[in-house]
This record gives C-alpha cells, structure tokens and sequence, in this order.
C-alpha cells in the first residue's frame, strides 16, 4: 500500500472505538447527539477556538484534558451552551458526570462539546436521557450515525478513514467534523473529533495535532466567524502495536502525513459545504518569503467576500484577489507578484509584474465558471508555500443567517 | 447659532471653490469624471490606503502632495488604475500634467483620483476630452454634479455642507464621498473630497483629518474588503478670514468638531449606501479599557458576516454579537459584559454578567426589526468609548458583486 490511503469506513472502524449518533429531541428532525467511547483509556491532544468569549463544554473538557487522558467524547448539537454563565459550566459538568456513570470511565476522561444557538440554556432532561439513549446503542453501528448527530446547518456528513504504514506496522486514523457557518478557524474552528489506534504519547500527539491543524482547519474560512465552540481532539488508544512515535522519527513523519491527510479532507469538506455553498476554491501561495506571510495571503484571499462574489458569478475579476493580497498585512512586492487561473488541467496567467497580462477575456471567463478553480499567487520572493481553502459567497448564505433560529 | 450647523449647500458652495461632474462615457450612462477647483492654491492634508497594493493615482498624488499644497482634485470613475504597473504610472502623470495645463495650476497641485474595476488601463483619450468638458463647465455648476461624478455602484450621492462658529469667524466646510462595496476602512477608505475655506495649515489640517477619520471611516464596514484606491483629502484655501487654527486652541477644537459631522455624515450615508444594503446599525462600545479595545469590538461587530445577516433578517440573535466582540483580539472580561439592544425610544437588556437575562423574546424580536439600530456593548471596565456603523447582509450584495463587470 501507499503510505498514507483513505480508506472506505467509519469512525468506528478504528480498532477498539465505538461511535454512535442519534436523533434526540433537541432539534427537531435531525440526528443531534453521538458519543464516541474508547473501549481503554487514551492518550489526548486538542486544539480550542481562540475565541475570547469561550464555550462552557470548552472551559470543562479543558479543564479534564489537563492530565493528556480521556476514553470519551460526548457531543449534543442544537444549543451551543455558549454565554450561558455559571449555569453552563455546571451543565457542562453535568454532562461528563452523567456520562461517566454510564459509561464507566472518569468524569475527567470524558470531552463535553456542544454546537448550536449560543445563549440558550441546556435542556437538561434530553441531555441526560439522551446520553442514556446513545450509549445502549454503542457497538451496535451500521453507518456514519455518529458523524450525523454532530451537524448543525451542514447539508453533507464529514467523516474520513485513513491508514498509515508507518514501516513496521499499519496504524488507522477515522474521523467526523461538523462546520457550515461562523467559520473562519484560529487555531481551530468547528468541531473535529479524530480517533487513531496509533502509540504516541499525548504530548508528541499534540505537536502533530498542532502542526497539522495549521495547514488544513486553519487555512480555510467560510464568513471570517470565529466560534466560541470550536474544537478539534484527538483520541489514540496505541492499539496498533506499533513502537512509540517519537518526534523526528520517520515514523512521525509518516503519522503526520496520514494526520494530514484526515484533517485536509475534512477542511476541504466543511468549505465545500459552507453555508449556501456551490462551489469551492484554492488558493496556493508559493515563492514567499515566509511560511506567515503565505498562509496571511492565502486566507486573506479566501475569506474575501468580494472575490468569494466573484468566483460565484465565474467573473475573472482578478483585481479583487491581488487586493485581498494587498490588505493581508504580508510582507511582498506587489509588482513582482504572478497570478495564475488554473482549473482542470488548464491555466492562464492573470497578472505578472505589476501588469495584467495580454490574456483571453474569453478564455478567463471559461476558467472561471469551472467546479474547482485554483488561485496560484506567485510571490517571486522566496520558497515558502501554503494552500488555503475557500467557498463562494451566495444568496443562499444570506437566507440561511437571516433568520437561523426561526 | 450652534457651534456647528449642517446646512443646504453644495460643495462648491465652500467660499473660493468650483466644482462640477459628468457623464463623459468611462461609463455607460452615469457621471463618471469631476473636478473640484480652488481659485487659489490651498494647504492640503490627505490619508490613503493601507493596502500593500496601491493605485497609480494614489502613488502620484502622494507625490503631489509632498509639500502640502493644492488647488485640484480631478477624479474619473468606471476604472481604477490599480494593478496597471508602469504604464498607470503615466497615464496618472499625464492626468495630472492635462488638468494643470486646462486648469492653469501646477502639475504637482493636482490630486488624481480614480475608482473602477481594477486591472484595466485607462482610457487615456476619453479623460483627455473629460478634463477639458468639465473644466470648461466649472462655476456654471446648479446641483450635486460633483458628487454624481465620482459615484461607482453607489445608489445615493453624498455631499455634506457644514458651517462652524470658530468664535470670531464662521467657517465653511464642504465635502462629496463615493463608496458602497470593498468598503473596510483602515486608516481610509473609499474617496472623500472635502474643501473648507478656514485658514489652517498642512500639518495642523493633518492632525485634524487623520483623528477625524479614525473616528469615522474607520468605524464603518460593509465588505472588510479595503480598497487598493481610497483616499480622504482636504482642502483649506485660508479665505474664512479666520486667525490661523493653531493645536490644542479652542478654534481646533472647534474645527475639529466640524470635520468630525461632515467626515461622520459621509460615513454613514457610505454604510447606509452599503452594496444591496437594506438597514444599517451602529455598535457603541462603553467602559472600554482603553480606545483601541472599544474600537476593535465596535469593528468586529459591525464587520461580522452573522451579526449583518441577523440584523437582515430581524432576528435577535445575540449570541453573533458576543462572539465577534471575542474575537475581536479586544482586552475585556466577557463575564461582566452587557449587551443592550436599542432602537428609537426603546431598549432591552439582553446579556449581562455572563448569562443572558431574562428578556422578552418577542421585544427584542420587535427591536431587532427597527429600521436603524443600536447595540450598546457596555464592558463595564474602563471609561473608553467608540461608535461603529455597520449594514446589513442581504442576497442583492452577492448579486452585485458576482457579475459586477457584466
């Protein structure tokens, strides 16, 4: 095999985890509460909105990570159990506590999160009865029930499984994420819940999880919100009977590889199902001087309205783009920027050296109007790279955060 | 009457000034070139773009601009000249270099301005032949001619006439604006002209324009997009009769009063003229640690795709406004926060303390439907304060914006 393929499966079919979701009565129709149970204690890792207004079940799952352990993850969707005061923290309590009864495992071994309205409180009594519910089902899985009950206004369900040759022995990574709206991650943004059967300690599980979270959650936006809920955390139970990833050891190399490649599927997902959504675009920054300035240009440009509008209407209104550029706070020389069009297997140059260049109106418009368009915005001015991910900007939006809780 | 009086009037109807616009086919069928003529040579004092991509006429009218002097702003509409490279260059030197030589000043007195699509050339002939048919027209003026000129996809002209008591003299000051997308100030944006007949010098004019904008434009957000063309000059051509405006004098203070109401005026007609804008609402951050901290929440609020949304769709969903003012990289204790929402008479608490309080769900809903409303963020942590103005999301912004050059 590769060293890294994503694979057909579930968050379950991770060796010695156990995913459920269902619908509970706090939203209407949808499935809206999973728990995901390691049959052992793992070591954790996790990445929080920097948000200063923080989530109750963020405050609390911080607060039990401390020790790097956990064996559950509980998530409701529906109430976000955000600005909800000491109340909220002693609901959020509440949650790992009951979960911890009926799971048999420590209260501080178990991630609380919640996505929804922010500002309500919990209803309690679903909340409990829903734990109850999901964990009599646990084992009994069939499909991607655990990704569902985790969405909010996303329209497709995000869940990836990857395995991993790291030399000696084949380690799996499964995942599930939710996001649609208020994204537009700073050190992470919606909810990613990640469980590998992978040895590593929770510390090297963090550098990972840091590094990675950077190039893929980070590197994308939806409407430049940044939640008061967000998180991504990473479970690994060290079934896979493989010798202890250490940093720098080629075996890292490999388990960020496969990391990677999880957590790009998901942030490419949650882009392309951004609220009111229909079409998605990347933007690949090269020759920069920094990895900073880079990644600034490239989220500068996907998170810019008025060319998340053009690429909408498939306007080659290239100008806007080396604007968003322009205000992105990088350090580059304007006219010694290049800009590319690239879509399918075709490219044309837009811009170079200050100028535009003598292309095909026609031609532009063509590119443009494609499924998946790619922005390449050569800086000319070092070696650093990044990719950044965007959606178009839609009526659909609009209608859908006009009126969000009616 | 009262220290400053918002009054009937024109731009040209500044003591000493002429001004007209008109439609000289840089577009289909609105004015899209105007000039604004001193009699005399006046002290100037400007703020431009931050953005790293700067516009040819902004370069060169920097350069004009060097010693402090002025006596015409020309301005074309339809076309940028951004991102043209050297050729822009030229064609702004030559802009310049024609209106001097019509206009009989010196090249280096003429402020060059443009707004339009980015990325195309000027049509070097067609402003020739503008320059000289709306020279020949100057003091024949009768309307807002002037302030049409410069429009783009601007619904409503924006022109302001102040008069100010300085204690023994009354000054003038007029002022034309453009602006309605890729409108996110930093520092300026969008084009303001304004022209006063009090004596001032250039230093003490700047100090007084770059406070005023802060306070002003800078506090307004329709896109977050800041453009690669905006700029804010004022003219002063000392005929008031005034003795000279000196620092921290009450007559600053005075004037500073008046620059303030015409650069607010402008500021709020530009958020009301928001791309497909259909309400507008101000934020006021209270007890703020410091200035810098109120202005960053008032910003962060009014910019939030979210808030914008609710605020199109009615729905009290504070929630958003929380959570923008978390991530607005602000110093406050989001535990002693208080959110109140305002509208014309009326006002409803909605969040205090950390908790949301036990408000009207169908007041608030009754609020948040007002024409033009207030959010009163009190931070209850400090005595700074800062005003922001923001419009609402609406599905015609993406319409407009995603075949704007169709």
């Amino acid at each position: 095999m590769n060293e890294v393929t994503v694979v057909d499966g579930h968050i379950w079919s991770v060796p010695g985890f156990n995913a459920f979701g269902a619908h509970c009565n706090l939203r209407k129709k949808r499935k809206d509460f999973t728990i995901i149970k390691s049959d052992t204690i793992c070591n954790v890792a996790a990445v929080y909105t920097t948000n200063k207004v923080i989530a109750a079940p963020l405050l609390v799952t911080k607060d039990n990570l401390k020790n790097g352990k956990a064996q559950a993850i509980i998530c409701n969707s529906g109430v976000a159990n955000a600005c909800t005061g000491e109340q909220g923290i002693k609901d959020a309590h509440t949650m790992a506590s009951v979960a911890s009864h009926v799971l048999e495992c420590a209260p501080d071994d178990v991630v609380v999160a919640s996505t929804g309205v922010i500002g309500m409180p919990l209803p309690m009594d679903k909340i409990t009865k829903a734990i109850y519910f999901v964990s009599d089902r646990l084992g009994k899985e069939c499909g991607a029930e655990a990704a569902e009950g985790i969405l909010t206004t996303d329209t497709i369900v995000k869940e990836v499984v990857v395995k991993a040759d790291l030399g000696n022995t084949i380690v799996t990574i499964g995942a599930i994420a939710k996001g649609s709206g208020m994204i537009h991650p700073n050190m992470a943004t919606m909810l990613s819940f990640i469980v590998t059967d992978a040895l590593i300690s929770s510390d090297v599980l963090s550098m990972a999880l840091s590094s990675s979270v950077d190039k893929t959650y980070n590197m994308i936006s939806v409407d430049r919100d940044t939640s008061t809920n967000d998180m991504v955390v990473v479970l690994a139970n060290g079934k896979a009977g493989n010798s202890p990833i250490t940093l720098g050891s080629a075996e890292y190399d490999k388990f960020l590889a496969a990391l990677d490649t999880v957590n790009e599927t998901l942030a490419k997902m949650i882009v392309k199902d951004g609220e009111g959504a229909s079409k998605m675009f990347e933007v690949h920054v090269i020759n920069a001087p920094t990895l900073l300035d880079a990644r600034k240009i490239g989220k500068s440009i996907v998170s810019s309205s008025l060319v998340k509008s053009a690429v909408h209407g498939g306007d080659p209104n290239w100008g806007r783009i080396v604007c968003a550029a322009g205000y992105s706070n990088a350090y580059f020389n304007p006219s010694s920027m290049k800009l590319t069009i690239a879509a399918e297997e075709d490219a044309l140059a837009l811009f170079e050296d200050g100028s535009p260049t003598n292309y095909s109106e026609k031609k532009a418009q063509k590119l443009m109007q494609k499924e998946y368009l790619t922005f390449i915005v050569d800086l000319k001015n070092g070696s650093s790279s990044a990719k950044a991910w965007g959606c178009d900007l839609t009526s659909e939006y609009v209608k859908i955060n006009a009126h969000y809780r009616t």
